[in-house]
C-alpha cells in the first residue's frame, strides 16, 4: 500500500480520546426495549426516554441503557439522522482501532470458513455488527461504503484494518449514494490508497468479469448473485435464453457459459450493453451471447405479441422503491414484468427471476409471482428459492440482512 | 427386463374399459371450489355436493365438475378413503395407459433438464400430477411407492412406461407403508421385475453409498438431502464435526470428503450404524469417521455437561410426528434437539440442521430454532436456507410438497 503518510494520519486520529470515552447515556423507553434485547442494533430517536451526560457530538460513541438502567450496548449516535443510535456492540468493551480490527477480522474468517475468499462482500454492515459499513473485495481491491456519520468518522481505523489483514493492492470509496444526505454526510468517491486503474478484472465460476468499481452501479459489482448464478447451470443446456435488465451480462454470460444455444440479453442503458459485450468477448462467448439497449417492459409486451418463444427467461430488475410508502409500486412492476416473462416461455421452459429490495420480503415476492401466474394464465412449478449469497449473512428480526430474492419456476400451459 | 408374462398380463389389463370410462359425476360445493380451481388436487369427501351416475368404484376415474356444472377436472376415487377424489388431470382426456407413459416421461424430462439423471425422485406423487405417487431411480434400479388405491390400480400402465423410457435394470415396490390401510390396500413389498440384488450402490457428489432398497427407510435412501450435502462442503473444511440422527451416514462421510478433521455420527439404531460404517469403507474415509449407536436426545445433554465442543454440529432428525394434531409435540422435539446441538458448538461454528416435515413449515421452523437460540443464549446468523433438491419440485399451496428445510446458521456466544 504506498500513500504512507495518509495512513500515518488516520492512525494518529484513531488515539483521540473523542472516540474512546462514551460519555452520553441513552436511556431507552420501556415498551420498545425488546426489539433491542432480542438484538436490533437500531434506536430511533422517538424510543429514546432521555439522554443523560450533554448531548453527544455527532457521531459520537454513547453507551444504552434499558428503562431500568441496565447496560444494553455501546454504538455510535447521530442527532441528525432519524436512527438516533447504531449499537456496536453489547459489551462495555472500548470501541477503538482494534476494535475495528477484530471485526473486521472476524468478518474475513466467516468469508474464508464459508469459501468466499476471492470476491465477497467483507463486511455487511448490521449481519457483521457494523452497522452502515459496506466493504466488498475484489481479489486484492476493496470498495468502501460508510453511510452513517459514526461510521464515516472510523474511516481510518477501517482502512489500517484492511491495510493489516490484506495488504490490497488498491482501496476505492463509493459514498456517492443519497443515503449519506440524511447523516448530513457530502456524496463523495475516489481513491482511499494511491490510485490504481478502477477497472478490475474478477474470476467467478470460472468466468472473468470487468469491474467498474468507480462508475458501475453501487460498489461496481453485484456480488449477492454469485452462487444464484450457477443456479442456471444446467435448465439453460441447449435453450435460447432470453434476460432483461442484463446490466453487465453476468447471468447472460453465465448462461452461454452453461451450453445455452443462443442468450439475448436487455438492458435501457448504452452504457450496460457495451460493458455486457466487453465481458461476453473477455469470456470468448460473444458469438453466442448478444446485448440490446431497450426498454425491457415495452420489449417484452411487444414480444409477447410478435409470439416470440424462449426456454428460459431471466429477469433481475432493479429495486423499483426505495421508499416504504411505494412498496405497491414495486409490486406492481414485479408482477407486471414477471407476466410479461412468462409469456415468453416455451410451455415446460422456466422463469429465473429475482428482487433484490428488501421492502419487498421473500413471503410477498412469492405471492406477487404466483398472482402475475394466474393472470398469466400460466401453471409454475418451483425449481429453486434462494436468497443471496453467504458472505452476506442475515440476521432474523433484520428485514434489510434479508432482501435478495432468487426464483427459478418451471412454466406450464394452462 | 426379464418376467414377460407379467409385463403381457399387465398390457392387457391396461386396455380394459373399466380404466377407460368416465362415467360418475362427482360436483363440488360452491365455496371450496377456489382453493381447487387454483390447482389443488384433492377432494375430500365433506366438498362434495352431490355425485351422479352411481357410486363409483372403488379406485375408479371420475370426472369432477364445479358447482355451476363447469368441467374442473377427472381423476381417481376412493369412497374409503378421506380424499375422495385425486384429479390427475384438468382435461376432458383419456386416463390410460398412454396418459400414464406421457406424464412419466414428462417428469424424467423435468429432471433432465434440472440436471438429477443418475439418481433422483422422478416421480413426486402431486407435484408431477400423479397424486399418491412416488418413484425414486436409483441409477438403473427403481423403487415406486402406490399410496392410493386409484394409482395402485395403474401400476401395470406405470411399469410398462418405466420399462419403455429407461429399460430398467429392477424395479422394486416399497408399499410397506401403514398410510396405505386408510385406502383399504396392504402393505406390501417386493421385486415387480425380476428378482435382483436389493443392495445397490449409487454415486452421490462424487461419493459412493449403499442403498438398501428393500429395507432401508422409506424407498432405501434419501435423494432429497444430496444437494444440501455439498452445501457444508466450506465450512467442515478442517472441522470436528458431530452428526447425529446419521441413519445411513451420508452428511458424515460428505463432510470427511471435504475435509474435516474428525467426524463422529450417532443414531440409535445399530443397523444404521453399521451401514454409516459400511458407507465409510466404502469411501476410504473410515479413517476420519466413527459412528455410535447412542440415543442422541440423552448424547447430547451429557457432552454439553462435559463441555465438549465441535466446529460443526449436524443435525438431521426424523419427523418427531405424523399427524396434525402433535404438531406441538414436534416442535418441542425439533427446539430441544437443536438447543442442545447449538451448545456444542464451539463460538463462532455452525450448526446444520433440518426438518423433514411438511406439518412444520419453513416460517415455523426458523421460529422454532430462533427459540432454541434464545433459550441457549446464542446469537445466530444465517449462512443459507434451502429445500429439498429441485426433482422434489413445489407446488404452492400444496404444503405437502414444501416438506423439507435445511439449514446453516453460525452461532456465536451472547
Amino acid at each position: 500500500m504506498p500513500s504512507q503518510n495518509k495512513w500515518k494520519n488516520w492512525q494518529a486520529a484513531c488515539t483521540l480520546d473523542f472516540y474512546l470515552c462514551a460519555m452520553t447515556k441513552v436511556i431507552l423507553k420501556k415498551k420498545i426495549a425488546q426489539r433491542i434485547a432480542n438484538g436490533h442494533p437500531w434506536i430511533f430517536a422517538n424510543e429514546v426516554d432521555r439522554v443523560e451526560g450533554g448531548a453527544p457530538e455527532p457521531g459520537a460513541i454513547v453507551d444504552v441503557y434499558y428503562h431500568d438502567n441496565k447496560f444494553c450496548g455501546r454504538g455510535y449516535s447521530n442527532p441528525k439522522s432519524q436512527i438516533l443510535v447504531r449499537l456496536l456492540t453489547r459489551k462495555k468493551e472500548d470501541i477503538n482501532e482494534q476494535f475495528f480490527y477484530n471485526r473486521i477480522l472476524q468478518a474475513w474468517q466467516y468469508r474464508q470458513r464459508t469459501g468466499y475468499t476471492e470476491n465477497c462482500r467483507l463486511v455487511f454492515g448490521e449481519a457483521d455488527d457494523m452497522p452502515a459499513l459496506i466493504i466488498d473485495k475484489f481479489n486484492d481491491y476493496f470498495v468502501i461504503q460508510t453511510l452513517a456519520l459514526g461510521i464515516d468518522n472510523w474511516k481510518p481505523a477501517i482502512m489500517n484494518a484492511l491495510e493489516k489483514i490484506f495488504k490490497p493492492k488498491g482501496i476505492y470509496e463509493r459514498n456517492d449514494v443519497p443515503v449519506r444526505e440524511l447523516e448530513g454526510l457530502p456524496q463523495q468517491k475516489g481513491f482511499l490508497s494511491a490510485p490504481f486503474s478502477p477497472e478490475i478484472v474478477i474470476n467467478e465460476n470460472g468466468l472473468k468479469f470487468h469491474v467498474d468499481i468507480e462508475n458501475g452501479q453501487k460498489t461496481g459489482y453485484f456480488l449477492d448473485q454469485q452462487d444464484n448464478r450457477r443456479a442456471i447451470q444446467h435448465i439453460v443446456k441447449g435453450a435460447d435464453v432470453l434476460g432483461a435488465f442484463t446490466y453487465t451480462g453476468t447471468f447472460e454470460i453465465h448462461a452461454a457459459h452453461y451450453g445455452a444455444k443462443s442468450v439475448l440479453g436487455l438492458d435501457i442503458s448504452e452504457n450496460a450493453v457495451n460493458q455486457a459485450n466487453r465481458n461476453a468477448r473477455l469470456n470468448n462467448l460473444d458469438h453466442i451471447c448478444h446485448f440490446e439497449a431497450v426498454n425491457a417492459f415495452d420489449v417484452l409486451k411487444q414480444w409477447t405479441k410478435d409470439g416470440r418463444q424462449y426456454d428460459v427467461v431471466m429477469l433481475d430488475p432493479p429495486a423499483f422503491t426505495k421508499s416504504r410508502e411505494n412498496i405497491q409500486k414495486a409490486i406492481t412492476g414485479y408482477k407486471e414484468i414477471n407476466l410479461r416473462g412468462m409469456k415468453l416461455v416455451k410451455n415446460g421452459g422456466f422463469l429465473v427471476t429475482s428482487s433484490c429490495t428488501n421492502l419487498v420480503q421473500p413471503e410477498l415476492f412469492l405471492q406477487t409471482i404466483d398472482m402475475a401466474a394466474k393472470d398469466a394464465r400460466k401453471r409454475i412449478r418451483q425449481v429453486t428459492f434462494q436468497a443471496q449469497a453467504s458472505d452476506h449473512p442475515i440476521i432474523w428480526g433484520m428485514d434489510n440482512t434479508n432482501y435478495l430474492k432468487f426464483l427459478i419456476v418451471e412454466v406450464c400451459d394452462r
